[in-house]
């Protein structure tokens, strides 16, 4: 048994593409310093479906405390606040047990 | 190098607790009979988070191609037409290369 955190994220049209890249950059850096709580593998979409969002986070979490204690991280909540909640124009997320 | 699929349902808010679970069941079908294709795992929202949507689908597949193959399948067709079209009221996907 393990935990997943599932996370989709669309940008706002009118977002540049330096915001974008620094968003995705934000995320790889973000993902090295999760390797604590557990492994989170993101990617931009790949343009096949009409409709699609923009990018996919999934986070493998050890159980439910560690997603708590992910989803806390001063660091995280410091780089949503810089770098994905300004060009965020939708998010969904989903966290269930594996 | 691999590809992985995402995607996040929120179920109409008139769908039964019927419906949803013979949704859930459909896709634990699914992802048998996906296997050929690559792995698929899926779970319930944990209600961890206000907000939320309901339930969330990743498939890991070896290329773009396993998943065109797989998104084209007529069992997967039929699963989503009887399945989960009926009680969906947004849906959000990301495919990209891992």
């Amino acid at each position: 048994m393990g935990f997943r955190h599932v996370v989709l994220f669309k940008w706002k049209s009118d977002s540049t593409s330096e915001q974008r890249d620094a968003a995705i950059e934000a995320l790889r850096q973000w993902g090295r310093d999760a390797e604590q709580y557990g492994a989170l593998t993101f990617g931009t979409d790949a343009g096949l479906a009409e409709g699609n969002w923009d990018t996919a986070v999934v986070v493998d979490l050890p159980d439910r405390d560690a997603y708590l204690a992910y989803a806390a991280d001063e660091r995280h909540q410091k780089m949503i606040a810089e770098y994905i909640r300004p060009i965020l124009a939708e998010r969904a997320a989903v966290q269930h047990e594996t």
